[in-house]
């Protein structure tokens, strides 16, 4: 015996570690194509073993997910202070890189993966939308319900958010940090947008403006669009 | 006998007959409420009846998402005359009135319903995904495969457009035409910040606005964003 002595586990303890495994696994190929028997020996541990702490392999599936929404979830944690568009910024960064980290069961999770309709599933997908969700309308200082074309840009940004990452992980053909930038930027231009159409949202909207730094991100997205306008 | 004399159908007429049936039921209630029982008294004919036409429910479903799939992709030709910007915005006015004539089950379809996962489904969903990407770089004047950002762009905006029918399907508490407005300026606006990073897609973009006329929606987006700066 190399291995030496083998401590025994307890049920918790096992329960993660096989959850910690299968996440890896899922970082370099598709949950689809990782069998029970990779998982089973890179845990070290019979395949009969890991169905004794899971029943299948979409129950050990989900509780990775639910690891993995967890982390995803609390990375959007920001203190509230100081600029909004650097904050935004540093929360795009910490995103992308679990997206970096989690590449293969990130893009086959969001694409259709194989507990994709299981309500479980979309239970904890719709959560940590809903997460992203709260923590922007906490960083815009609105407190309530949202008005409905904020609650649409807020709601079809992350969801630009998200189809970004994934077009990025098809290829990595952009810098990932260009993509950071882009999707603050983005975020001033789909609200810019809609505030055209609703004085509630620019007077919001100015309001955070004038909070921005000279050298932030809003403040540059501002000057390259005019630049842009006015050749 | 009130319903008069019963003509029989053939075999393909009969199965086009129950996919408009499916189709209308589904325009109403999410295809996961539907029942075959439903389509066959809706259509007139026994249950097993059905079933000598369609083996399943998934085989039904997946011939009514054809249909509806080609419907969908051929709103989006548009001749290559006149400005962009009024080109899109007629295109986003029919992909409206296909989102508010199947409300429910384009929503089912595309947050998860009876069929996600099916290669068939997938397959047809990317598909239409591909015909309106394959559009946009036409009207763009793009030959050949896409740049990685201007690629980066289109595909994302047409996931913005998707995203933001769904979120106006739960509750329509924005006007449509409001939101087709607000897609076309999106476009600018994505194509505008990603332009802010690569010169070529700069330069394709400054041509793009030189052909917009005054009062097009390009035009009035780049007014409204340098007053919603300049205050």
């Amino acid at each position: 015996m190399t291995t030496g002595v083998r401590r025994r586990m307890g049920v918790e303890e096992r329960r993660q570690q096989l959850i910690g495994v299968a996440l890896e696994l899922f970082s370099r190929r598709s949950p689809d194509d990782v069998s029970i028997d990779e998982i089973a020996s890179a845990a070290g541990i019979s395949r009969p073993l890991v169905y004794h702490y899971f029943p299948g392999k979409l129950s050990l599936y989900e509780a990775a997910l639910k690891r993995a929404a967890d982390d995803l979830a609390s990375r959007f944690a920001e203190p509230h202070e100081g600029p909004l568009g650097a904050r935004l910024l540093r929360v795009m960064g910490r995103f992308f890189d679990f997206v970096d980290d989690h590449g293969p069961g990130f893009s086959a999770l969001m694409r259709g993966g194989p507990a994709v309709g299981s309500s479980t599933t979309n239970a904890l997908i719709d959560s940590v939308r809903q997460a992203a969700y709260d923590q922007m309308l906490s960083h815009l200082g609105v407190v309530g319900p949202a008005p409905a074309r904020l609650d649409l840009v807020v709601r079809s940004w992350i969801s630009l958010v998200e189809s970004t990452a994934l077009i990025w992980l098809d290829g990595r053909r952009v810098p990932r940090t260009e993509l950071e930038t882009q999707l603050v930027h983005d975020f001033a231009a789909l609200a810019a947008v809609a505030a055209a159409h609703d004085e509630e949202l620019a007077t919001l909207l100015r309001g955070l403006l004038e909070n921005e730094p000279g050298d932030g991100p809003f403040t540059d997205l501002a000057g390259r669009l005019i630049a842009l306008a006015s050749r």
